[in-house]
């Protein structure tokens, strides 16, 4: 993104990039069929259990000004109008803890001012929208969103962190209170008694962690053993909203003798009923509201606006990290400009306000990444059997698998040339095919393994579309018509999804993967190397990582303790967006340039130009090789970090001291990133196979360990930093 | 074993082999210093809580005759005597479910008898186990143990998993009662009103649910990522009784308003009170009995004698199965003979008697096999440092840790020469090394990776001893005291042990596998062939293996259903008993003789003398192999099965195809078993250690795949079953 400050200019660039790819966003949804509810239920899920849950607490906060209906209503309107005419549409909107804080501060001050009350309370939050609206105009017509550039892995991977640690309290608190009295209701029936009390709260407990365990569980059922593919596919996908039903259920077993309110479950008004629409018309009210508040209304709206401003940009960026390869352009400015109007509609009709909430987005495009994966995969092992059936040699069978990549392909025109994915790959097999003379044998499946073998083939994409995004924000919209069955969900399940949303966003964030890796044993750090992990692992040293973790860990305690600070915590954004001139300014001086790059990429950090050139033309073949399509979902959120893909099986303790060794020593980093893990992989598959399997497996076993021996190396001493070997030893 | 049927003379030779190794069983088991605590605590743990538990249930049952005391003393005295002069010091004693069941139905015969009734109901149970004793004595005498020959894989895994779902049954049951009325405590206290029933069964839902799911966690410690290793491997050892602890502790914390009495606890009599001791003084009272009721003993003895006969040489040939490597000798026939004496001691002092169990003593024969594999790692993990820091070649490295070896052997002259675990090995990595031109170079430990080699080298081995035996049988005893402190121990803790045992000795039977992989999805059956899997796996057509399983698992309903039965159900053994006869003469009229022999081999079923040999030969070097040791639990319950271990971490769908044909084309299964999978191991890592990195890595990565490409096995066709390739595709 070009990083501009020329009033409207953001916003013209975003506009233009759009609007080359507005028709493909909408067939390309439609082009993927029934598949797309896959994505569109799990988002749905994710995106309307907190706003209901947030709504409670809006409605127990605010007396009733505010409910589930209103926040699943602002939730469901910003997402279809964002869905339609926003700019990214893997940006995924909704009301979020902090507009809840903020509205309940609002109200605690409107209801004891005798001229404005909680009878005009949604009247001076409409001018407070006005203002927060101006606000944001200002801030995307002058091009603010341009810093977002200077907003790194650092900060953004600390936001998400906290962002989880937000949810895990919010499950923590929700299922302590389910032993206490009930703020909501009647203190003198039956079920607040306290042995009744006590069964809720143990109810509550089997009830969230049995939602959690089991959604933990369905989430990974493309990996499981049993079950038809189909079954392990459809489990994996509707697991969680299956997960949430099934606990619902056994919520209604216990029925005799437990008296009505055990266990609890969600309350909102009826949204039939007749006096639910008072605030529909808000406006009306808003010319009675005092001048002095209207421009006392200003203050709030400033830290709204700021806060809005921050969240929007970063679950927008989060949603687009580059190890997704994106193909579609970002569209922070004119996002934000369009935020503005939601924001004034909503306060127009007294509605609190949505904006981009985390985790939803990443969540988002991270489904979506899964949903291309099997479109393209379905696609690419219809035309490898065609092939195989017509005896075709592997030079002809990969031609025709990449005119049907390319075929998948969205012709961008306004971007890099597409069908990079297979490109490479291809070459290389068949020039190291036809050296083994093996290029014009017909193949079989011993040779390609159609099953197999396309999963290692397929680079990550995410289907970028509009269609998952509008059809979750009606289906959030819905769920304000079915309040009548939603109040059937036990409250406890939801702090059991929010349990399950804090850490179903944990992977893939580096920061709390350098979190594990530093807790993990020195005697077992091999195992980090073994599978799919970031450079930073075999670049920086094991000090450097250490301590730039521990850092980012008490700068993310400080933010923590921060939120607990009564009206000022919703300002936490703030402290945060303190890190882009600690990063930019405080760090290089403790870290080694190219130790903090790996650490933290920043775009404007220009590496010398030809490593930066060769990191920019492998990154997408480095960080997408995808080891069997079973285990996608884990392998899609782990290359959510910058990836290395390691295809050694076995890495001794010791070899690992030869591995960083070796890079430092024989294989600069630039050079060593030009083979890509792919064409390694094929290269040595194809000569391999010529061998008979009892020579093939004497000659092979046990021998994918990386070893520092050979005479050339023993030449050279190996100095380096090695963060692995320096105490590999000690695992008895 | 010598099937005998001459009086006496099974017992003689019994004796005569366990006598020459008597002292070691000493010295062996002191010398294991302070780590012969670890399986110690673990059976102590698995021995004393069922105990405790059926003591609870004959407490209700007896209207107090017999309690925890009594079942506790009958544990610890039993155990000591067996483990001071029994036989077979791996068989764990103790009283089990069908004692319990039998005493109860003793006890409602007896108590509604005017001429009996409840205070004479110890005696007359006096006489029966004097019948019992003496009909045992007459099994002993007669040699009817050599039937145990005729007892195979499926009869005892068959028993294996009944009692599993006997424990698991206990555990559900338990649970489930946790939310009624305690039939031992007063109906009319705060505690059994229904809403604290409610409360104290979602409590115990979440005690039982915590300990069954961290005690599964914490044995799996060893292969944790986190932690230095005595940490991991302290929590494995004493992870589960840790977490008793940890969760009664938990079970402490509600204690505001909560009434006393939930959660339940463990009931039973103070042994310090001085009516605890009424039933130690029985035979005088057994004078007492009509004559008429002494001779009717005569029918409960009969079936208590069918039933010990049966559980206790299972139970210790379970214990003792071919897998685990014995060294020592068997002894059926003594340890018969002794619990016949161990039956009349009971029986006397008014105790229920204890026999063999399941599945405690298989548990202890695994856990003592992990010492060993810890006392020999450490051991050979000194002498290779040494032997490296000393500059050694690997051959004089190798010979070294075979003196080590060695060292560490039981010096056994009446059996086989020792010392055949590292032989082979060495032979065969000296000769490809000096063929390599490489053995005379000093090594490092890149070369001989001292942590992960040594794992590789080290086969499956038991520490057998008779200390840890005795040791636990004296905790037991200590129970006895310690009667007031187990008391705080929540009875729904006991339900998670409970279904803990039974999921824990799930691994390791093949029935239980042949389930699963009757269930694994056929695109997913070679995820079975890349792990340590059982020979049938390859070697069965899957149509065969399918069926085998499923007359198998209707079976095991058949006697679970008869456990049902009020009174004859104790005599399900009988029914078990009856798989002799139908394997031996029934089932080969379905399954061919070699497929048989695959999934249940039968030590009488000769096969031909070369393959036999060979087999025998090899069986130690190929059951033996075990991949890094922090997976060392797994490995060593996985190797319970026949093993057939895989080096090749990726196999193909269609490979697996391949696998199979080409066994049955190229390599009749007896030539192939004669090369061990560690030998081609370690031949393979030994030279292409002579390559440069980037070659290796270049060369080998993917190649452990197997494929059938090759000339010389295109030219011949591939028939032969192949249970894996029929339906090997369709994971989409």
């Amino acid at each position: 993104m070009e990083e501009t400050f020329v009033p409207l200019r953001g916003i013209k660039n975003d506009l233009k990039g759009r609007l080359l790819c507005y028709k493909q966003d909408w067939t390309g949804g439609f082009r993927a069929g029934i598949r797309i509810l896959a994505p569109t239920t799990y988002i749905f899920f994710a995106s309307a259990i907190p706003v209901i849950s947030f709504g409670e607490q809006l409605d127990r906060d605010t007396e009733g000004s505010l409910t589930a209906v209103q926040t699943l209503a602002s939730t469901a309107l910003c997402g279809i109008i964002h869905s339609i005419i926003g700019g990214q549409p893997l940006l995924i909107l909704g009301v979020a803890e902090p507009t809840v804080l903020m509205y309940t501060f609002m109200f605690n001050f409107a209801k004891d001012r005798k001229d404005l009350g909680q009878k005009l309370f949604l009247a001076w939050t409409g001018w407070v929208c006005v203002w927060t609206a101006l606000l944001l105009f200002m801030l995307a017509v002058l091009g603010a969103c341009s810093i977002i550039n200077r907003f790194t892995r650092i900060a953004g991977e600390l936001f998400g962190l906290l962002i989880a640690m937000l949810f895990m309290q919010q499950a923590i608190r929700g299922a302590v209170e389910e032993f206490g009295i009930s703020a909501r209701e009647n203190p003198n029936q039956t079920a607040m008694q306290s042995a009744w009390r006590f069964g809720n709260g143990m109810f509550a407990l089997v009830l969230s962690f049995g939602l959690l365990l089991t959604s933990l569980r369905s989430r990974k059922a493309r990996s499981w053993r049993y079950g038809t593919g189909w079954l392990r596919g459809l489990i994996a996908d509707y697991g969680v909203p299956f997960m949430v039903l099934v606990w619902t259920a056994v919520s209604y077993i216990p029925t005799n003798d437990v008296p009505r309110g055990i266990p609890r479950r969600l309350f909102s008004p009826n949204p039939w009923s007749p006096g639910a629409y008072s605030n529909w018309t808000v406006i009306k009210e808003m010319v009675n509201v005092p001048p002095l508040y209207i421009v006392g209304a200003f203050i709030p709206a400033t830290m709204i606006a700021v806060l809005y401003y921050f969240d929007h940009s970063v679950a927008s960026q989060l949603a687009q990290q580059k190890e997704f390869n994106l193909k579609k352009p970002a569209s922070y400015h004119y996002d934000l400009l369009l935020l503005g109007f939601l924001v004034i509609l909503c306060g127009l009709i007294g509605i609190p306000p949505s904006n981009g909430v985390i985790p939803q987005s990443p969540m988002h495009t991270k489904s979506l990444a899964t949903l291309k994966h099997q479109l393209l995969r379905n696609r690419l092992v219809r035309t490898a059997r065609k092939s195989i059936s017509r005896n075709s040699n592997l030079g002809q069978l990969y031609q025709s698998m990449q005119e049907a990549y390319n075929d998948m392909q969205t012709p961008l025109v306004y971007q890099m040339p597409p069908a990079l994915g297979l490109k490479e790959l291809k070459e290389s097999t068949i020039q190291l095919a036809s050296s083994a003379g093996y290029i014009d044998a017909p193949i079989d499946e011993t040779v390609f393994d159609v099953d197999k073998d396309i999963d290692d083939l397929l680079p990550i994409e995410v289907k970028e579309q509009r269609l998952s995004n509008l059809l979750q924000a009606l289906m959030v919209g819905g769920c304000v018509a079915a309040m009548p069955l939603l109040k059937m969900i036990p409250t406890s399940v939801l702090w059991g999804y929010f349990a399950f949303m804090a850490i179903e966003s944990l992977p893939g964030n580096q920061f709390w993967e350098r979190i594990l890796y530093i807790f993990t044993a020195p005697s077992r750090r091999y195992k980090v190397l073994e599978e799919d992990h970031a450079t930073f692992i075999e670049t920086v040293p094991f000090k450097a990582i250490a301590i730039f973790t521990i850092f980012q860990t008490v700068y993310l305690f400080v933010c923590f303790g921060i939120t607990w600070i009564p009206i000022a915590g919703v300002l936490f954004p703030l402290f945060i967006m303190l890190l882009i001139p600690v990063r930019q300014y405080l760090l290089p001086k403790f870290f080694k340039g190219a130790h903090l790059q790996d650490l933290d990429t920043a775009e404007y950090e220009e590496a010398p130009p030809i490593a930066y050139n060769v990191e920019d033309q492998n990154s997408l073949s480095r960080t997408t090789t995808i080891d069997g399509g079973e285990i996608l979902d884990e392998v899609i959120t782990r290359s959510r970090g910058e990836i290395r893909h390691m295809h050694s099986p076995k890495v001794t303790s010791s070899d690992s001291v030869a591995l960083g060794d070796m890079k430092h020593a024989y294989s600069p980093r630039v050079p060593q990133r030009t083979y890509s893990p792919r064409i390694t992989e094929l290269s040595s598959r194809v000569p391999q196979r010529a061998y008979s399997p009892r020579i093939n497996e004497l000659s092979t076993e046990g021998s994918p360990r990386l070893t520092r021996k050979g005479d050339e190396l023993k030449k050279t001493p190996s100095p380096g930093p090695s963060n692995l070997g320096q105490d590999g030893h000690g695992s008895s």
